[in-house]
């Protein structure tokens, strides 16, 4: 989708590794937006994107072979782009995957996301397609379409690209003002705190294991219930989960032979009042900004 | 779908003309069923099937490279198929055409249709595919999602297979016996004089076009319902239709430059009563049995 950061360039360069030619798709497929989400305030930043590919190419030493920016009548030939449910056009429905997690808040996501990626897929049938691990249900919905619909091409999944502190990188981060970007790391200390619990801490259960991660939220909002509005920043967590890693169903317990998937997010709301000469985002921080990350459990070896 | 005829048949020869190697699909598809349609009592002709295109195979110098007949776990490799709604699964959805005329009583129909075709297009990677005539509305349905999907195929349909009386070739009518077999055929004679309307009687509204069909199924059944229930045949017309040949929406007027697709479904209802050894079909003419039958208007060259 464009707005491009170190992750996606980490995909970039594993398909250079692993293969003669890279395609590299930049689109910002609506049908994946809400209604009331933020297509039209998704950020584009088309000509940085060029320039960080062309380098990255220099790199690569020409591997890059297409940059396919298609028109949206290109990929939604007939009827235009609809986001409501049940909405009209022809789309890839992966249930019920596609309705847990981040698809209880987004209900169109991952519909939009299938049937975007199945029309990617056929224009350029790929031996692979490179996805980053930050979207961890979005992999899993893809490797489960890859499957069901018999498509000839391999699902990699490339490790999330993190900044120094820890925060996932991702394109809406440019949202986040110092204040709400210094709070915001704390999903991912939530996270490794219930990771920790799982491979140092050897707990096995669903309490105990996101325990420690409510433990890392919580802490985090009443210290900042302590602060005024000028220097508080607010959050909500939305959900804190162990699920199976590939039905994504919740767990109860951890089965060590299958590991699990720990995944968070958060809703970082609109700063309240803003101090003189603060470093602001995008936006000036007034809309509130939804954060993902999660982290594999891998399967014990015995 | 297996239970092969002659409609089947012509595709293959057409295959074998256009194309140096066809590959042959046989399997009865659980999610193109409603919950409530007749999946287990499909006709399943397997060993006649097999026999039938061993001589076709004969007779097209051995062009047919592959019958390719898959379980169903190889067609659902994750959950099991699912004929529900919403139901849970791997779907391709073609809104609305999937809702219109056969989708209105076949509410998951053609979502299973797309499925599995897009299930068999992805294991085949076909150059062209061919589709009978006869299920108007899929071919267009099917078009429509390689279209959509940017499917690197061409979508081939053939021109329906008639009996000697004009009745369209199905695997339905081996569930008519002789008396419904004998009436079944008000369908076609129903379309064909709306095709009269239009083509010779110059008549370019709907209610002109239509008036013609409806006449013929109404005589029909007036008739029918003289005789005694030893002698009768009842059925219900569940449609008649006059729609755009690309988007199926019901038009009120020929636009002669698109032409129109003349389309009806009957439901032939069970015998009520049987004569002594009377000609029956499978299942002794106790099931309701719905016919389908299409007739295109073509554009007038001027």
């Amino acid at each position: 989708m464009g707005a491009l950061h170190a992750g996606h360039l980490s995909l970039i360069r594993l398909a250079a590794q692993e293969n003669d030619q890279v395609f590299v798709s930049i689109y910002v497929n609506p049908t994946q937006f809400g209604l009331n989400e933020d297509l039209d305030s998704y950020p584009k930043t088309w000509s940085q994107d060029i320039t960080m590919l062309e380098e990255l190419n220099g790199e690569l030493k020409g591997r890059i072979n297409t940059i396919f920016a298609p028109t949206t009548k290109t990929m939604y030939p007939t009827l235009p782009p609809d986001s409501s449910l049940p909405g009209t056009g022809s789309f890839v429905t992966i249930t019920p995957l596609a309705s847990l997690l981040e698809g209880k808040t987004r209900p169109v996501f991952f519909r939009g996301v299938a049937t975007v990626c199945m029309k990617l897929f056929n224009i350029c049938t790929p031996e692979r397609v490179y996805f980053g691990q930050k979207d961890v249900q979005q992999t899993i919905i893809i490797k489960r379409m890859v499957k069901d619909f018999h498509l000839n091409t391999e699902v990699r999944v490339v490790g999330t690209e993190r900044e120094n502190d820890g925060l996932a990188m991702s394109s809406r981060n440019v949202y986040l003002g110092e204040r709400r970007r210094r709070v915001g790391i704390v999903l991912y200390h939530a996270l490794k705190a219930a990771e920790e619990a799982y491979v140092t801490g050897g707990k096995r259960t669903r309490d105990e294991i996101l325990a420690q991660a409510w433990e890392v939220t919580n802490n985090t909002l009443m210290q900042q219930d302590l602060l005024s509005e000028h220097e508080r920043v607010r959050f909500e967590v939305d959900y804190l989960s162990l699920s199976d890693p590939e039905t994504l169903e919740e767990v109860q317990e951890v089965d060590e032979k299958v590991g699990a998937v720990l995944s968070g997010a958060i809703k970082m709301l609109p700063l309240e009042a803003v101090q003189e000469a603060e470093a602001l985002g995008m936006g000036g921080d007034q809309g509130s900004v939804r954060l993902i990350d999660n982290i594999i459990l891998r399967p014990v070896e015995r």
